[in-house]
């Protein structure tokens, strides 16, 4: 069993501070200018429950979960969204652009936190079964990423790791997009962000092209 | 790779209205006069983040989990609290006494919700690990053990499911007391509540034997 591919259904990813906001901005306003509906969403969230689960996740109030626990919340809390939220909107013909999605696991909780990559391939061809046509992989150095990002302010629980695990968060993710050129399109986030923006909405617009 | 037994750990397994937390209270103070440490405990739940995570599944405000978010959220509060109480409690010499285990999972996961009991067994040998040395299952039939629950009132998320549901819950039980007659014990729910808890009292002293 193979996942499903998804023409309308666009995922950012990339670590802290690498821009994604900004670019999924631009995405949505690009994709609502041509008539269509689009639904933002965000991972880990984008229900209700799915959102509750989100802040267990990033609450540093409680005891903080062990790695198996932190994977299986991931999944949990995605099962509900591409059922919720993603496929719905899917279904009847909404392009869906998502702030991170499945691979974001593959990064943090696979390749910086140690989790089996076969364990999270099993939990995504049970619980998900559905991949991005277009992932935009924002890839920024991690010096730079966490510097803007602790500008930003207000770290939660996975941003105050350290940047070891940030390096590998980065070399999962550049892993996983050199696997499958076909889907993912790598963006060097240092470049101004009007330049980032520019990029990938050119690489959109291919998608969109594709998609029709 | 197979699960590892830990004679100190016993369960409690059984529908609704069965009568668990009495006999819990039975056994632990049984242990308690031993002079042993004794942990009790429940599922979902067990620490602060897995009692989070039973909100969330019991909770009916939200929009209801699907069935695969619930088997996820179940195994991910499992997770925890194998990590962070089960397990230190026995490596310190301790007994655990925990209302409900894995065997739940199979039960309402698995046979009534109708989740997949290979990927349910694949869950349980990657971020379990253990079962337990004695496991008592409290047998009553569906139509008397919702007529106590309902009686005792504030009926949850899962405890307002149809009766069939609940059918399949207790055949579920059954079928694994079966196949792992070693472990479990099955007692008569629909007895006196004084025989039921002579009954599990009996069993544990044998199990005290073996595990001394």
């Amino acid at each position: 069993m193979s996942l499903r591919t998804c023409p309308r259904f666009v995922t950012l990813e990339g670590g802290e501070g690498a821009g994604k906001s900004t670019v999924l901005d631009a995405l949505v306003a690009r994709l609502r200018a041509t008539g269509a509906e689009v639904v933002a969403t965000r991972e880990p969230g984008g229900t209700p429950l799915a959102e509750q689960i989100r802040d267990l996740l990033l609450d540093p109030r409680h005891e903080p979960p062990a790695a198996e626990t932190e994977l299986l919340l991931m999944f949990a809390a995605r099962a509900q969204h591409v059922r919720e939220t993603v496929l719905p909107a899917l279904e009847r013909g909404a392009w869906v652009v998502s702030d991170r999605f499945t691979d974001a696991s593959y990064a943090y909780q696979g390749a910086a936190r140690g989790g089996d990559a076969g364990f999270i391939a099993e939990l995504e061809r049970r619980v998900v079964g559905i991949e991005p046509g277009l992932t935009l992989l924002l890839d920024v150095p991690v010096a730079i990423g966490l510097e803007r990002a602790r500008r930003r302010g207000g770290v939660d629980r996975i941003e105050s790791e350290q940047d070891a695990f940030f390096e590998r968060v980065r070399a999962g993710y550049r892993a996983r997009a050199e696997a499958q050129p076909r889907r993912f399109r790598v963006i060097d986030a240092t470049l101004p962000a009007a330049e980032v923006a520019a990029e990938a909405l050119r690489h959109l617009q291919r998608q969109i092209g594709m998609a029709a």
